[in-house]
């Protein structure tokens, strides 16, 4: 394989990456949760109104069919509940249960791993939140164009 | 929502990985491949030699029956081939097709995400490497924590 020195710290970045990944996924599992889970309770949680699927699914980065899966099951879970407006067709409105709201704030007491960088110095955090904004942009601008205008309206 | 600048940075770092990764998942499907397909034919044309499903497992940071079913998947698509030794029960080898090998050239020239950092200066990506180890040997202490030697010896 013949890598130049972004391939290179591309292939770290995936690494990373996942071990990451995983380990949240595992401090969440200690307490009952998937990460797609926990960001949902969250968005939901911090929007302070009933949100559309639509809006989950542009906030999460995701395909519209991946959320409305997610819903269900959490919805079967019973941790969310959709409002329908009979009258107007489409019309969902994703709102947290009381086992919901109790979910979500468990999930906010598992503060390890979001903590990861508590090993870094204030220079050190500064310039990875530099280099996580032109690495999101740059990643945008490659999505735009391999996918122009995703779900309906561009959010990113 | 009360996130300390720690939790903030994370919170910017999922969200960062989850747009890279939809941005390479995107331009590997352009060519027919997934992220976790273009994972294994790398690692394996790398080995040189046929790897063992456990193996695979430890290097790609997943559990070993995520890589199992993978592996069925692409073992049905013609993409990689299971040598079996029936004398030593669990004894499994997998090992490129020529249509695996060919799918592995292939994805060698989706380079565009995985030269995302081509606009950042060298000073900092050294600085990202450098984080990269931090935050990885970090990452995998908490994994160790949570989860002692997690599928037999350990790896990593």
């Amino acid at each position: 394989m013949d890598m130049n020195e972004n391939e290179i710290a591309w292939a770290e970045m995936a690494v990373t990456s996942t071990i990451l990944r995983r380990a949240w996924e595992m401090e969440l599992g200690q307490i009952g949760l998937t990460v797609p889970q926990a960001l949902v309770l969250n968005i939901v949680a911090g929007s302070g109104e009933p949100i559309t699927p639509m809006k989950l699914s542009k906030l999460m980065h995701r395909e519209p069919h991946t959320i409305s899966a997610l819903l269900s099951r959490m919805e079967a879970q019973g941790l969310v509940k959709k409002e329908r407006n009979l009258q107007r067709g489409n019309w969902v409105r994703v709102s947290l249960t009381k086992k919901g709201k109790e979910a979500y704030k468990r999930q906010l007491t598992a503060r390890k791993v979001r903590n990861i960088t508590a090993c870094f110095s204030k220079q050190e955090l500064e310039s990875l939140n530099k280099m996580n904004r032109k690495l999101r942009a740059k990643g945008i601008e490659m999505l735009r164009e391999m996918m122009p205008s995703p779900y309906g309206e561009p959010l990113w």
